[in-house]
């Protein structure tokens, strides 16, 4: 739930003026979002979303965000896509913070996504990809396998009082995923953060991608792995290979994945799987005691990564190798 | 910031099917209102707002509410309006919980209110006052004189630790409100909380009322009371006479003050300070250390209540006192 910064009408007004969106009408803090503080805004024209960058977002980064939305927009991606003040900016100041209004998406999140749900994502995500293909300015991804080791070393002093053996576990990987991380795969715009709560269906429609404040330049199996990680084990942590193999599928019928990035798969969801054990160990282990906001749990990502240590090929995720294929 | 409970995609489309709102099409959990869960929800006829109530609510009392606003709205108050189901019935069930689809309002409440606001709430109020006159339902207003001693021992012990002095003042004004507490004065349903957030403006106009959550059966004039304290204090804890005049005239020139009722103003003032001051107390001391969400600080009503006790009569408060006028 995240509104840091209380906007006043009067605040919110004197901004709304720099735009051509009519009078403001109304406007609520959304419990929506952790890192970024969020309204739904209603003015004469229609329904907008506000965001005020708050400080676990770069300044510096925010113009790559907003470029990438426009862009994916442009090439028919259904993505929030700014608006533009009549100066032609789409970032603006607002409460001492960087500022912009994007495009209200219809379209609910699916809190128990079914195989149907991991398909429909997975060619979304390949129809991101590819879209993403001409998108020309970069961003290096800070949470890849350099980015590891600065967040397990603030964290290893107190990894065991979460789950016993977690700090030798990561480290052990940690040092393994080092050596063996996947080079040399097909680069490009990645999503980074294609959680189900970041995805919307409306009926029997995928209706939109939201949240690109995580997006990077990376490899774009990478993104798949996260999509392994997030949509297809169940609440109980288990793999459900069915919702891995609709994914897998729903992504190669539009963007067909190479035999490297095939082989590359399980090394990338371990990856991805200790990038997130990673933030949320960090996370959980700075929440004061008794805070009313609890963070997600790390063991969640425990379980998963456990699960990707042995897996040995895109077998264990739902579908055939490409040899086999072939 | 007040969702406390999540509801599914799921559980939300099957609850709605019971309505005539047609197909849902989006919902997001706000960041208002502390004692419930509240949702902005889209669908094909419009915009509602969803609240499911949660355990500070006592379930028995949710129909009185959804009740009186049926009636205000039927009496040209605009305040959310309760949205009946298929089987004719304002409150239903969901996740669990007791919840109701009430119609949205435009217009954004004042974070900081000035004197023409204040004229405008006080006619308002006085409307209110007036559309309530034949609202057939009672309801015991908890959080008056008779309630205000439990909430006191709930603090007494810690009260000092938040301003010195403060439990031995507490005491000695519930001493003397408990024998002085004015009685006889008109009654009728009083709002009970109308704070600037819970009072929204349009342009130049005032235009809604919502929250109706502590809404009861008592003394009138104390909802006046409290909307004095609500909003004529500055910033800096002093009363603003200029902003207390026009609320009283607003409310006057719509529903006359009695010479009883007026003299008896700055006395329900002073309860009014005590009721908030005592529920700040309570939920500031019972809020963990480190806790993300930290309660509203008492010790603003404490000065309130300083101001309160010093004041003689209405004249303290901008107008003239009845004899005077007369």
């Amino acid at each position: 739930m995240a509104v840091y910064t209380d906007v006043s009408t009067e605040d919110l007004s004197r901004f709304l003026e720099g735009y051509e969106l009519g009078e403001l009408l109304s406007y609520k803090g959304i419990a929506e979002g952790v890192e970024n503080s969020n309204f739904l805004v209603h003015t004469r024209s229609g329904h907008y979303i506000l965001t005020l960058y708050e400080k676990r977002v770069a300044a510096g980064d925010v113009p790559f965000f907003l470029a990438l939305m426009e862009h994916l927009a442009s090439r028919g991606i259904n993505c929030p896509q700014p608006v533009k003040n009549r100066k032609g900016e789409a970032l603006g100041k607002l409460c001492g913070r960087l500022a912009a209004v994007v495009t209200f998406l219809d379209g609910m999140w699916i809190r128990r996504p079914d195989a149907w749900h991991c398909g429909a994502l997975g060619a979304a995500l390949a129809r991101m990809h590819l879209a993403g293909a001409d998108f020309p300015k970069k961003r290096k991804n800070a949470l890849s396998v350099s980015g590891w080791r600065p967040l397990f070393e603030k964290a290893a002093d107190r990894a065991d009082t979460v789950q016993r053996d977690m700090r030798g576990t990561i480290e052990k990987e940690l040092v393994h995923l080092e050596k063996t991380w996947p080079q040399g795969l097909p680069q490009g715009v990645i999503h980074a953060d294609l959680f189900p709560d970041n995805v919307f269906f409306l009926g029997q429609e995928l209706s939109g991608l939201i949240d690109f404040y995580f997006a990077c330049t990376d490899t774009l199996a990478y993104d798949v792995a996260i999509c392994l990680n997030a949509w297809c084990f169940e609440p109980d942590r288990s793999y459900n290979v069915t919702k891995g193999r609709d994914l897998l599928n729903g992504y190669i019928a539009t963007r067909p994945l190479s035999t490297a990035e095939l082989e590359a798969l399980p090394q990338l969801a371990r990856g991805a799987a200790l990038r997130f054990l990673l933030t949320r160990l960090v996370d959980w282990l700075d929440v004061p005691k008794g805070a009313l906001v609890q963070p997600k749990n790390p063991l969640e990502y425990f379980r998963k990564l456990r699960f990707h240590q042995k897996a040995t090929s895109v077998r264990d995720y739902g579908i055939q190798p490409a040899k086999d294929i072939a």
